[in-house]
């Protein structure tokens, strides 16, 4: 936790991945961050993976450090109490539907200055997930062994956590333009954007507009350059990556192959040296004489030729195994415990940040933990008002 | 491209994914971004996917909007050039080695409130890429088949580009801090504490550190609710995803499944509406029913059934298709011209600002192509020194 946006404060009206995280990482900056969901908890509230108890552990990772409110929004009173939250600091974010109660339009009424970053599904309003935006892009047909048939899904939400990152970015810079002239503004963020500008960005369009052609399943290889896995004498499997001519050079002197591969070079023509396109171009010709020559080698044996040469290089481990014992993973994990009633190693904002203390992550709210100081502080409302929305049961504490 | 963000000029030395996707987006933003390379291009010049003629699709892609310098940084006076340019503006991005010639040290000597932010491998300066971390965190044993055996990597360079999102959203909180303090800061990066703490937040670490069991292979499940793809009468594959205890109603009312769900809930002794993750633990009982009920309509007889339910679902096509069909995917894409010679739909920045004035995507520049109005407008040097400069080998051109 660092406090560099300690003047923020953020109200976050969403759920799933996308919205939670944009406020997660403002919050972890230091951003008060004031989260409103439905009494007893919104179409996120269970999210797997579950503690023992039934606790999500997904909505208290995805929480963290955030204040938390609890409305009953299925009745117009509690509506309008979210969208007076929602205009209260000025900076909101949402995944609701663009033209519902938490509209732009309506909330800019309450205040002319909003800016409100909504994460979307299409751009033409239309719902969407991940998942399904995922099939439209293609990836899931690039994906998995050469042999495989049909759809193979991510099972990371990669796109869900990009579009959460742009959406933190998005807010800080129309929140530096507000600085500046005045104005609010609403920045739409759909899922369906983010992917297809992202395989843009990546040169992906142009592959297919231009080059005319899919690009084909190609197993674990690396795209357009020397990467694969390969299993050591010893069985484990590392990923090996060798991109510039330096690495190309020194890997297959330290695997013993450069008077096989000068061979091959002679037969075929070529230099792998010189354009590292070609390694994957003659890559069935290449990665037997990489298997052969991993294979032949213990981990413990390959590890120092692969530093020594350079090359980025790793093992593939479970989950489990990089929790329990990989240093490496551990620099930004602390234990805390947790509402669920469990300690565990926990992830704090990622940046290391020069000259600046940190403290350690802070753990989700209890759902409703804050709703009694929000509404006092944010809305203004008294003892007594606050009383009767308990009486009315529109709102709910921890 | 916005110019919210006009008053930021920003330097770029950085190869790949992550650094060039953070500038860029700062770029897009409408940030003066200058992007200084090696003279012939860099690491990443000659990225596949490339056009015809050679040139890469993914470096111009990547570099939209930015200036271009061409430095021989592998001699001192080269070196010393750029580490002047990256002190020049206050803002830099990079990620080259902490310890290196462009250390925070030694460019906060030349500008004592640079904001650097630094894209890293491992926390501890070893050198990573997106592949090695992803195999470290445990995903490829996550991904793919219930029967794969072995390692599926992602093809999309998930972490680089999370990463390069974070940079962009921690350069304008390190900016935004230094408005009130004054201060410079460096900001790093690890990808592998960007990844480690992206599986944390969503209560990955828990599950394998409280449940005590790693995450099997699931297949195209959704982990933990309602969500596969499914094969239509007609053959196309569609992902379809049911989360709330509505979205699960209406999809088994429309598909004519109600009464054989109830029977199972009773043989059970469940609830599936009640609870989204029995739909999963479940799935090999559900996922039968929904096969043969998908396979008994067309794609055409299915999409307003779908719509109905108000369920999320889509079909799943290659990029190709995406890029020459699908209207939904086009809304941020616009056809521009580009240093390859080609001219091909081209994204933008993914927000959608209101009230903003948005002008056309700009494309890459040509390597060198703003070496000499950078030298003078940012190191103030003379038509005469550029010249010596060119001379000497020390920088080119386009």
């Amino acid at each position: 936790m660092y406090d560099i946006l300690k003047d923020l404060v953020v109200v976050e009206g969403a759920s799933f991945v996308a919205g939670p995280t944009c406020a997660l990482y403002l919050a972890q900056f230091g951003a008060e961050v004031i989260r409103f969901d439905q009494i007893g908890g919104g179409p996120d509230y269970n999210r797997w993976p579950l503690a023992p108890n039934g606790a999500s552990f997904y909505w208290e990772g995805l929480n963290k450090a955030k204040k938390s409110v609890a409305i009953d929004l299925g009745r117009p009173e509690g509506r309008e109490l979210a969208q007076r939250l929602a205009a209260s600091t000025g900076l909101f974010v949402t995944n609701y539907p663009v033209d519902g109660f938490l509209s732009y339009e309506r909330l800019k009424a309450l205040r002319e200055d909003l800016i409100l970053v909504r994460i979307m599904g299409w751009a033409d309003g239309k719902p969407a997930v991940d998942y399904t935006v995922n099939a439209a892009v293609g990836v899931p047909l690039m994906t998995g062994p050469e042999d495989a048939v049909g759809p193979v899904n991510h099972v990371l939400a990669a796109w869900d956590l990009l579009t959460g990152a742009y959406a933190a970015f998005s807010l800080l810079a129309a929140e530096r333009a507000r600085q500046a002239d005045g104005k609010g503004r609403e920045v739409r963020l759909p899922l369906s954007d983010i992917a297809m500008a992202s395989v843009g960005h990546l040169g992906q369009i142009a592959e297919v507009a231009i080059g005319g052609r899919d690009r084909p399943r190609i197993g674990n290889n690396l795209f357009g350059a020397f990467g694969r896995d390969f299993a050591a004498k010893s069985g484990e499997r590392l990923m090996v990556v060798a991109i510039t001519g330096r690495q190309w050079r020194n890997l297959i002197e330290v695997l013993g192959l450069t008077a096989q591969i000068a061979a091959l070079e002679t037969e075929l023509g070529v230099s792998f040296a010189a354009d590292e396109g070609l390694r994957f171009t003659w890559r069935d010709r290449l990665n037997p004489l990489f298997e052969a020559a991993f294979a032949q080698r213990t981990l413990s044996e390959l590890s120092p030729l692969l530093d020594g040469a350079g090359v980025t290089y790793g093992g593939y481990q479970t989950l489990k195994a990089a929790v329990a014992s990989d240093a490496r993973l551990a620099t930004n994990l602390t234990e805390i415990d947790h509402p669920s009633g469990h300690r565990y190693p926990t992830p704090d904002a990622v940046a290391g940040i020069s000259s600046e203390t940190r403290k350690p992550p802070v753990a989700a709210p209890r759902l409703g933990q804050h709703t009694d100081e929000v509404l006092a502080e944010r809305l203004g409302l008294s003892s007594a008002e606050i009383a009767r929305l308990h009486d009315q049961g529109l709102v709910a504490s921890a």
